[in-house]
């Protein structure tokens, strides 16, 4: 297998400008790393065909493999194709079967397709379509001959994430994996994990995420949650399952004790949802203090017998108040009652954080309690700091893996 | 005035390899179109010496200003400042004044400067510094020579948001507007609008919005919240206030319908809070349904006597429940009580939204209900489609604008 590098190109005034913030860079450098590939550059440019061209011709000597994103539309700010076209020196000419597609996605939302949308089925000849299965907008894979070396290889995608994301896991990067020479079939797995830092866990997985390990283990950490993402490539789908089944329970056995389930966007309320639903049980959530986050990622799984409602609160005296109690331990117990809870998990209580320039960033103590039962009572205390926007999650993020532990301990 | 352009350049591993979101590049680009900049380019680059001398390269052939992030670390992956003074033929010198600063930002935090800190007060000689109040990575202005034009201006500036944006806007800004030939004070307003689109937005704001407008209006728009951000340059702060004073009032005069307050971080919940406390109002959140962003918000806002809770409950029947009252209106309102509110804010209810790859994004109609006092009721209905990440804080301002509309109807 040849090593590749890569560089990334997102197209668009919309980004030089700053209007709008270019999130796709990042998600394609990060896909390309997993395949092995090191990305050397990222470039944005406008709506502007000579910068276009000039940056695709400096991108081609640079580098082997070219993502690119945006300016693949209808309008004629559109110029991707164009800019494509000139660099090879060849004319844009209509592509029946790319045509039929676009007119398609047309007829399946019931509407006939205005004509400037031909202009998306127009390919240099030597260009290869790269099919995008959710909107109008195909990709144009083009090769650039270098002399003395192999062919830089474009593989330009529309601007919309959706769309780019879904083109590139299905066909570019099995592409860009035949150019290195190596298996095509390339399969993910991700293992979240709570409750360690990303240097702690680097250690304890030590030779695990070294670059050139197969499969290989990608780091990387969003608001305290760890991900561990594990890519194989191999010549079937078995053969990449069974390399990330043995390297899932490796990693179990180094560092199983944080984790808590698998899959990009799940995460411990997911994890609280499906311990409570196994064992009949249920949950009201008190968030007092400066923050109530646990309240709109419990609301937001839907319909679940597990999660009856939430309470976002100043101080315990609210509890009382609001079940006319006389101490807010009884009273909670009473509010869960009133909603056929079997648990309540209170946070006593979200800060208020304040930034100074010169001092570092402040830490506070907040008080996790767990109540389930008639008398079932277990508290702990976590002490945190950090940026505002980022502690306040992170004390939500402490409870529910207080809430997991006690869940595990009783079931 | 003579028109310059700009490339922004980010340095470092952490953003080609997709580890760190670089956020720099879009908040430099838009500061750099407000003082009349076209930025043409954004490069991101690892930290490899020779790619960064190239870029540098690159970007002095084709800009006239370069505002670069990164690289200014006293580590050996900080490369910054060689790869400048390599590209004007230069060596790095120790500056004293800088060392001094530098020295005396970690007596500040009670530490003594480690040596290798001495690295970050190394300049080319031509080169100026920009002071850095809040941290030791000090910035460099350094002027290359291009043949037959005017030099090239590269500011290079550490890439800690904070650190950057302070040394940005009282550094680096008003050295740009001076390269321009224009006047050098400039001064910032952003006012905040909701309750219309963008494109409507633009169409009453006709030619305020002009690119060569005087002072520049520029428009944003995020979560469905508009900003329009003043810019006023002039010889004196005095002259910029009042050209913006001006500015704002003709702004007011053709969109002041959806206005509801001014500075950057200012949100719909921050003008509740002032109306309901100036009124010597206070409130009580419901939330129904699959999201409770406003109790997260509103807690968010600190000690205010304004706020007393929020409650996140699946429907209205829990109200009941909670309560145990008959009907739910009357439930809310007997809670109110117990905790001493004058009005009720209940969103019913969030939608439960899913996304289909073929079918056109989701709508779901809310019902938003303000109670006040004894008896005070008033309903509205808001139909909003979207992707479910956006449209659930959408309902939520939705809630915030329809009761802003009561307590000024009833104030």
């Amino acid at each position: 297998m040849s090593h590749l590098n890569a560089e990334v190109i997102s197209i668009g005034d919309e980004m030089t400008s700053g209007a709008r913030l270019d999130t796709n860079a990042q998600w394609i450098s990060r896909r390309l790393g997993e395949l092995g590939v090191s990305v050397e550059f990222h470039t944005t440019v406008g709506d502007n065909l000579q910068d276009n061209i000039d940056v695709f011709a400096a991108a081609v000597q640079r580098a082997d493999t070219i993502v690119c994103t945006g300016g693949l539309g209808p309008t004629q700010d559109d110029l991707t194709r164009q800019a494509m076209a000139d660099l090879v020196g060849q004319p844009l000419e209509l592509r029946e079967s790319s045509l039929q597609h676009i007119e398609s996605m047309f007829a399946r939302r019931g509407r006939e397709m205005p004509q400037r949308n031909r202009l998306q089925a127009m390919f240099p000849p030597s260009a290869d379509e790269i099919v995008n299965p959710q909107g109008t907008a195909p990709g144009v894979d083009l090769a650039v001959d270098r002399e003395g070396r192999i062919p830089s290889r474009i593989f330009a995608l529309p601007g919309v994430p959706a769309e780019m994301k879904t083109m590139f896991d299905q066909t570019v990067a099995p592409r860009i994996a035949a150019m290195a020479g190596g298996d095509t079939v390339i399969r993910h797995h991700v293992m979240r994990f709570f409750g360690t830092g990303e240097s702690d866990m680097e250690q304890q997985l030590g030779d695990m995420i070294a670059r050139d390990r197969q499969p290989r283990v990608g780091i990387t950490v969003s608001a305290a949650t760890i991900s561990l993402r594990i890519t194989a490539t191999g010549s079937s789908q078995e053969q990449c399952d069974e390399a990330i089944r043995e390297t899932e329970a490796e990693i179990m056995r180094r560092v199983g004790h944080y984790y808590f389930g698998s899959g990009e966007n799940f995460e411990q309320h997911h994890a609280v949802d499906q311990m409570l639903r196994s064992a009949g049980q249920s949950l009201l959530v008190i968030e007092f203090g400066f923050a109530a986050p646990l309240g709109d990622w419990f609301a937001a799984l839907g319909e679940t017998p597990a999660y009856r409602g939430g309470l976002s609160l100043a101080v315990t005296d609210d509890v009382i108040k609001l079940a006319e109690g006389d101490d807010w331990v009884a009273s909670a117990r009473t509010l869960a009652d009133r909603f056929g809870a079997t648990h309540v998990l209170a946070v006593d209580r979200y800060p208020s954080l304040e930034l100074h320039d010169d001092r570092p960033l402040p830490a506070a103590d907040v008080r996790i309690i767990v109540l389930s039962g008639e008398d079932g009572y277990q508290e702990k205390t976590v002490t945190l700091g950090g940026h505002p926007s980022i502690v306040q999650p992170r004390f939500a993020k402490a409870a529910l893996a207080f809430l997991r532990s006690t869940l595990s301990a009783t079931s």
